[in-house]
């Protein structure tokens, strides 16, 4: 079938193209010499335009249509079915967005965030109003293109994130946190107090770099790099790349190397038989996020592995007894940020995030409005009086980018990493012993059979079905953290 | 005029492609890991035939021809009417070739570079002829096919490196050199003969990291890196990256860093308004070459420089006086392999290249008589026995990758160097005590000036004339070695 094959073709070389950009964003934040950011953001720019333009030609159009009407159709295997039965979806969504929409976009987008950049660092937030005002309206616009029948323009808007997410779904799991939570919070913000361990950067670097060898992290096949913010890029077949950041006195980077091993881990294990198609990727945002948080939460939180991090430490020249490193690494304290919340109380950041850009893009909330509801559900929730807008509703970039939708992702991570860690361990058995040794590679193969190899063929929630035999629940993650309001 | 518009659109475009590719392969030589090569080529290949498929579009003839009959064609910029002339020369060019032999080629090249290695490894030059023979088949059918009215097949592939050169040139210019420089290399390996210089790694990467610095190389807007094989990439204005190679008790990597620097400071040095278009770029293989040689040949190897040098590696911690240093880094010794020669007999390596060359594309020549014509060619210029095909015509890529005509420029480079040097000191004096002192801003004036601003505004003749005054001759650089052969 001709059409078939112009189509997988198309689809290899949108994979590569992704792949390259994936690549040129890497070194931008890696590698690049600062002067080189303006002709890196152009060449990006025209990297974006030629992807836009090869993904939504009519071409494929014509080949989908000649790929229903041939008499051989019923004959497609199920791999082929999956993309062209994905390759309508992503090309019929594309399609819907005129070009002068896309271009709008874009540029709020990124006028918003340099904007938001300013008003956060003087802490004002009526000079990021405006931008924000527009990257709401044109969210709505865009929304109102992408929708499908029975849509609401906010699941529209999850769609980027979380193929499929119902809005009405988000809102009974996260009520359900909201009101299981703060009370656990409150037990365990004195049970498991914050503690800081000062651990100097070299034995940080030592341990990092120990414990991913653990993991299988290679020379032919990794990178371990520095960069501002922890990323990970998956630059192709035997390319993964994360990053971490050290600075002294604190643990985060044992945590969050782990994190960004397991975005990469879940890449590196999809099928092959994916490779250079538009199934080849992970799935969601939020099952990327669980990827990381199983990683972070189940593994370099748990008090087994502790054992693994503080040996790492002590051969970098830091000795700390692993009872104590595994407290550093857990302990609770309801506080204004997000990305520097305990495990317990991060998925009420989000929570606060989904009822604000949820009301923002229903037109329940006016702009103007957003910094006393933020520090209303601040206080509500996490029991934290805001003590400036620059530690509130501007901490995070993802509005002032035109991000509307993705925050749910992060706390959907969480649970979900929690139902298939007790899925996994239910049919595993425990992992503590084996943590305890530093031996995952009954997880790693686990994640790879249950949930990696899968790439797009399962959106967020049949994948979680599939791989836990349940629908999504928040016990196993209150499962998860009630030790911590208990000991 | 919207036609124009639309070039210049397509022309940024592909200079962001250009970019693009050139930060894929530097990040493949210099970052990735071992294990991602196979998506790398697949990545490098979606790149190249989306390249090809947007710079040989039928379009770009429709806006040519409306340019041309445009009423206020007259009124065109000399930038714009610029633009347009190399853009209708390298459309024509491209368009010339058709898709299935621009497929061969590749794939024939890919194929010949492969056995190449092999062959080379195994000294087995009967393994490597038929993929030679498919090379050479395939250059003249894409020669004649490239070939411009009154153009030589050779000059057609000539036109690739160096838009414009003619054989004839060639002929008289390297004819002059095999007479000229063998008397002269038999004098010099006498009284400048080859000495080694036990110079540690360290101390060599603390002379370069110095030597550079005092270049104007800053962490704002370079790269200095290691690769197996030293090489230059531009990957856009602010982003100039050069990469070196250390061995212990060589000196090379003092020569190869100039070498590269002068390369990528032709690139930086091009006139700002020609970011984005096609003019925006080296304009050829002879005249980059020619600013790399002029930087290892002019400055590196200067006596005056040799102070800068000796300085920088004493800092490093390794002692040498500057004479002995100087001696180390121009002592002449015939010998087999072109990529360490000195700086007398360079050329006469290519002018072997040169004629060999020539001969297979123009049938004077067949495939199987190329090992015994490369030895009688090495004996009568060189004066050198070459002891096996390895060490003889298999030691280059270049003709097994089915590069015909890449080769002159090395030499061409060499003496335009010479001629650009000798013309830059009528103007500003002799550069020795700046040297001395390590004061380059005047070179890199001059050369900004007369050389590097035009871009590919001028072709490498044509700006040999506008910046020296004079067709191309070979005197300058006799007058350059002489001094080895007379000390």
């Amino acid at each position: 079938m001709q059409a078939l094959e112009k189509l997988r073709g198309r689809m290899a070389e949108l994979s590569d193209l992704a792949a390259i950009e994936m690549l040129a964003g890497w070194d931008q934040l890696v590698m690049m010499p600062g002067d080189g950011a303006a002709a890196r953001a152009q060449q990006l720019g025209t990297l974006a335009r030629l992807t836009h333009e090869r993904a939504t030609g009519e071409e494929i159009g014509g080949w989908l249509e000649e790929i229903d009407g041939a008499p051989d159709a019923a004959a497609l295997d199920e791999l082929d079915r999956d993309i062209v039965r994905v390759a309508r979806r992503d090309w019929e969504r594309a399609r819907r967005v005129p070009d002068e929409l896309a271009v709008e976009l874009a540029r709020a987008a990124a006028d918003g965030q340099e904007i938001w950049q300013q008003a956060r660092v003087d802490d004002d937030f009526a000079a990021f109003a405006p931008a924000l005002q527009r990257n709401v309206e044109l969210a709505r616009a865009y929304a109102e293109c992408v929708a499908r029948e029975g849509e609401s323009r906010y699941e529209a808007l999850l769609g980027d994130y979380d193929f499929g997410l119902r809005t009405g779904e988000l809102r009974r799991v996260f009520g359900e946190l909201a009101r299981a939570l703060p009370p656990l919070a409150a037990q365990a913000r004195v049970r498991s107090p914050r503690r800081t361990l000062e651990v100097p950067v070299g034995a940080q670097r030592a341990a990092v770099a120990g414990t991913l060898r653990r993991l299988g992290v290679d020379e032919a096949s990794w990178r371990v790099d520095i960069s501002a913010h922890p990323f990970t890029a998956w630059v192709g077949r035997g390319d993964s790349r994360v990053t971490t950041r050290y600075s002294d006195g604190e643990v985060e980077s044992l945590l969050s190397s782990l994190h960004e091993y397991g975005h990469a881990l879940y890449e590196r294990q999809i099928d092959p038989a994916l490779d250079r198609t538009n199934l080849g990727a992970g799935t969601s945002m939020s099952i990327h996020e669980s990827q990381s948080k199983l990683w972070e939460n189940h593994v370099a939180r748990s008090p087994a592995f502790a054992e693994v991090l503080a040996a790492e430490l002590g051969a970098g020249g830091f000795a700390v007894a692993p009872a104590e490193l595994h407290a550093a690494l857990v302990g609770v304290e309801p506080s204004a940020i997000r990305v520097s919340a305990d495990p317990l109380t991060y998925p009420l950041h989000i929570v606060v995030r989904f009822e604000l850009e949820l009301a923002l893009i229903d037109g329940d909330l006016a702009v103007a409005d957003l910094p006393a509801a933020w520090r209303e559900q601040m206080r509500r929730l996490l029991g934290v009086e805001v003590a400036s807008d620059a530690l509130g509703c501007l901490q995070d970039v993802h509005w002032g980018a035109g991000s509307f939708g993705y925050f749910p992702s992060y706390a959907l991570g969480c649970l979900i990493a929690a139902q298939l860690w007790e899925a996994m361990e239910a049919e595993l058995g425990p992992r503590e012993d084996d943590l305890r040794r530093g031996e995952v590679a009954p997880i790693q193969r686990w994640l790879g059979e249950h949930v990696h190899r899968y790439g797009r063929r399962l959106d967020t929630m049949p994948l979680v079905e599939r791989a836990t035999g349940r629908a999504l629940e928040i016990e196993p993650f209150l499962r998860y953290v009630t030790p911590l309001a208990e000991r």
